[in-house]
């Protein structure tokens, strides 16, 4: 019996390697590293996992991570309060705010129309965004959910939902992303790109 | 203020980060995944963390990793006691068991001599392994340092004070890997290989 096989270092490697992306042999090595830091600072590893847990949940208002009532970005009165931008994920919030050219507001649905994995909208936080766009003076809903079929899907259903409620709904541009080649652009993406195509002026 | 800066969220992050071979993108997406772990897995989680700080440390015989006051290599009665294996490293300890050929027991060094790192003789569990060659019946030290410079200076070193105490000290073979290229070998490999060659009978 070697020192994997030691029952709390056993334990402590089976948590990491249920982490995604992390295989037995990271695993292993991560559990090392902990064994080894320097006194209090696996435990500040711990309690950062505990308060996390405890502090983060959604704001009452867009469904991003918070640790308060409401998000940053909701109780920010410079932001434009007639656009709401959806998307499937907390994450997708942060790659649209690295732009720094969004200045509206977000509605993360945590996740995307699945039939397949059993996720309909009544999973999704589809009753708080209808309730906005009934409440609040919304102009446009921009549908930011990713080009995947159920993302499509998912864009396609909100917008007959929303229809009624005479909110403008538009989608993100399709296209060949910046800095990418015209050879290796599949021809799904291509053929969006040649659709959506611009005056030049 | 996207929610990678909702500040519970960011110091889980963050701590991630710190693990080796984990780099921004890997540590938020596993920050996520232990927030949408479900109720009480992020507690088993930091309870592992804890407990394996708390309950494991070194067998006070062989220097490995343990929960008890001996490791159960050294508290089995079936091993060779007059043969000890000197390794770096507790993850080498479990290497040489996965071969199921040896049967003696270990000695944990805890690292190398490093004069470049500040590590003498010192730092290591040197101390411990002479105690145990003066106080026990041993009759061969078997060194399997790693074939690196520190390696191989370290296993030098404990040789020669070994040496007086009049047991035998050996060291690992070196040679070409099984299953590896006799083309793609080094040529510091390959010459011990040749140095080492042996009867075929």
């Amino acid at each position: 019996m070697s020192s994997y096989q030691v029952p709390p270092l056993a334990r402590l490697i089976e948590q990491f390697e249920r982490l995604p992306g992390i295989g037995r042999k990271t695993a292993q090595r991560l559990a090392f590293f902990v064994l080894d830091l320097p006194p209090g600072e696996a435990e500040q590893f711990a309690a950062a996992i505990l308060e996390a847990r405890q502090t983060i949940h959604c704001c009452s208002i867009c469904q991003d991570l918070t640790d308060g009532d409401v998000c940053a970005i909701c109780a920010a009165s410079e932001r434009d309060r007639a656009t709401i931008c959806v998307v499937e994920d907390p994450r997708d919030v942060a790659a649209i705010e690295r732009t720094r050219e969004y200045n509206g507001l977000y509605h993360v649905l945590h996740g995307v129309i699945s039939p397949m994995d059993g996720v309909g909208p009544d999973q999704l936080r589809v009753k708080e965004l209808l309730a906005r766009l009934s409440n609040e003076a919304v102009e446009e809903v921009i549908m930011a959910t990713n080009p995947t079929v159920e993302g499509e899907a998912t864009a396609l259903y909100l917008a007959r939902l929303i229809a009624p409620l005479g909110v403008r709904v538009t989608r993100l541009a399709y296209g060949i992303p910046v800095g990418g080649d015209l050879e290796y652009a599949d021809d799904v993406t291509l053929s969006r790109a040649l659709e959506g195509r611009s005056e030049l002026s």
